[in-house]
């Protein structure tokens, strides 16, 4: 997670000591009397961030994290390395206390306000020199930046923390938040960028909602089609690269990060935080898991359900998605 | 079905005999003289109501129905007891015979209204006291109800029939209609609630839509995501059950009840009628037909297609969606 | 493709060398003289228009077609006729070079304009003389044409060359373009038809989009669910037959051509340039792959993936989509 997050964090540090009272945890052993300012992913987690290993599949950025403190399960605690400088929380639902933790620190970053502080309609044109066309009935949030050469379509809504670059074109009713867009970019009509994503858990029955403080970042020459869905991440961003294509009605979950030049066929579905190389090609209807890797030059064919991770050059067809010689073989 | 429904019911009761002859058919044997009020499905008909039988799902509710008359083909006439005390209508085309009964009582219910009795704009925020926000561009009929607390977004549009609870969130560009929504249910962009759903049949070339006078009822703490289309009931509602979260894109086709606590992964849909107990787990892009009863605590994983009925405690997955071990152990 | 295209065609017409130049290739060997008045598919291309060879099913055509050059690779210059007056314009990006002379004759195709010359909002009624009923927030293109008792809901975008027929209803938030719409037609709301479909090509690294010349043409009594999306035909027409039904969530590619009393269920897909026959029946979430071809009466389970044609009368199910007793016997 860069520097340049959207979301408005408290100005405050906290204790460790204090954020474990804040999730009705109490201290025990010895606590270092460091600060907190803020929450990270294990990888990019720094000596004053908090994390959470809940995961398998990150292992070894756990065993490598520089973070100041990491909410763990007793089971996962024996994954971490001794002589860690990392406080370990100890917790029977480590993800609803790091939730709680993160919405100390981002208290709004657990929905999408639709109060917008939008530029008067009649203003839109001269504030942006004629340069961007708007069309009918837009609510642009004040923060908003569009670059020159930018067509936005009909009833179009953009809120807070959004930059789009030169020679975009927006379709209609297509409404976009948290999200960095280069130039060059097409998004079709309908589509809905930067809404938070499925993440929460439930605390005595009431429902924590996971906080997403990461954005969208849609890079250079990405066009993108009709009624899909991409959601902002966590605690990371969701990333489509440049010059990939992406068809109707797809689904593109927290954390995702697609790589340069892949296509996207309709009706497609990546779960969360599932990274995908470059020059992937991927069939209509097919489906991805959470958390998966799947490398360059991949071919997936159409409506395969993708359950483990996939090496470079392999093309792959079935649910579960195989070698395609021995899919056609088998039916 | 209970007492409220949503679609205005003619007032006029039928005599039997007139019935059959509004459906052209020539009432053949005797024929009781009692007056029909209504509709209703076989279960919760009482001796007033018309009701159907075309689906042997219903076998029992059939042997069982108190129904003042049926309509059923004549293959299926021998499922009723012979000192049943409903008539039977024996139909070549069931359905079709049905639904035009049906809008018999209920003219209006085999479409959505585009045509709104709205509240003026500039009105709104003084008829709802300023305890609810409004977007801007809202459509709201006159006879809406929303509680305290609640935010409704831009551009959404909210037809007749609808109550709206205490502290609900809903985002932009959301139609509903025919639909009671509890407190705290959150609804993201874009989603479609209470519309008609896909049934219907062809007489003489003609098509025949089945009028749905049924509502969608989400039930406090719901969650539902960006994109998703719930239909309304036929002849029962479409139920959301407390706290269940749905993703984005998701369909659930008219009278599906799911239960309390459920977790429904982006893409799925789910066909007419179908019944899904509590804290059931549904994978992303899984399907799952009309007509089935799914218990508590299952778990369907990704991509399933389930076609049959599934026991409580029991993970599934695969097309037909089988125990998880066997899946696994087949691939 | 009928005479009645509703993309402006440059009234200009080519010489057969100058186009070569235009999409820098010199031209080798003889040139006939003849002039090139537009671009078409090989079956119905005529001795004034080029044509695409891309796809061995389309061999027949390239063998019969009378069109006066074609873009063909160097493997499938072989497939055509010796004798053939058709001129092979030999490339290593057919469908490169193709979109590039697409793009001379129709050089505004190959994108969506949001920018309507709408009808000023309180002329509505009275252009229409009252006998279509507007709701609220419509923006309609000032070349649209609209039938007698026809209904459009609120927010809905009607953009360039549409015409859509008598008694239908439009529900809201739909965006319509480049169609043809019959009588007694229903879209619901959310729905978008007509926008350019997936197709592009990357010519050193910059992104060719595919010209879409070709309408959706929606023929009478034709029912369409919420959240669909129906692009346009690149070279042919998208077409849905008369008295067909597709339910929510639904995506049909560009230039795949409907029949009759179809039926689709919630969520499928269908890849571009498939056809349908009469009375074909799909259930919910089937995917078709693109260039099929599927025969009357034929009935897809749902959740299967077609991947190759479908003769008359055949009910198959599965992925790949096979006989249903064999896909039953196999689980």
């Amino acid at each position: 997670m860069k520097n340049n997050l959207y979301f408005k964090k408290e100005n405050k540090k906290f204790y460790l000591k204090d954020i474990l009272l804040k999730i009705n945890r109490i201290p025990d052993g010895i606590i270092a009397n460091n600060k907190i300012y803020g929450v990270n992913n294990l990888k990019e987690a720094n000596i004053n961030e908090i994390s959470l290993f809940n995961n398998l599949k990150y292992l070894e950025d756990a065993r490598n994290t520089k973070a100041a403190a990491c909410v763990v399960n007793e089971n996962n605690k024996k994954y971490f390395n001794k002589n860690s400088k990392t406080f370990l929380i100890v917790s029977k639902e480590p993800l609803i206390d790091f939730y709680k933790i993160v919405s100390l620190f981002y208290p709004d970053a657990n929905k999408d306000d639709e109060n917008i502080d939008s530029i008067n309609f009649k203003n839109l044109n001269s504030l942006f020199s004629k340069k961007v066309y708007f069309g009918k009935n837009c609510l642009i949030a004040k923060n908003v930046n569009i670059g020159n050469g930018t067509n936005i379509g009909n009833n179009v809504i953009i809120k807070n923390n959004v930059k789009i670059g030169n020679n975009c074109n927006i379709g209609s009713n297509v409404i976009i938040e948290n999200t960095l867009i280069g130039d060059n970019v097409l998004i079709k009509s309908g589509t809905l960028i930067g809404q938070i994503g499925f993440g929460f858990g439930f605390d005595k029955k009431k429902r924590i909602r996971f906080p997403h403080i990461g954005r969208v970042v849609i890079e250079n020459n990405v066009q993108i089609g009709s009624l899909c869905t991409i959601d902002r991440g966590s605690l990371s961003d969701t990333i489509i690269g440049e010059f990939s294509s992406i068809d109707n009605q797809v689904q593109i979950a927290h954390n995702v990060k697609i790589g340069n030049y892949c296509m996207i066929a309709a009706q497609c579905g990546i779960a969360g935080s599932t990274t995908i190389g470059n020059y992937v090609k991927i069939g209509g209807q097919s489906g991805i898991s959470g958390h998966l890797k799947i490398g360059n030059n991949v071919q997936i064919g159409g409506k395969s359900g993708v359950i483990s991770d996939i090496e470079d050059n392999k093309i792959v067809m079935g649910y579960p998605a195989k070698n395609i010689r021995e899919f056609i073989k088998n039916k």
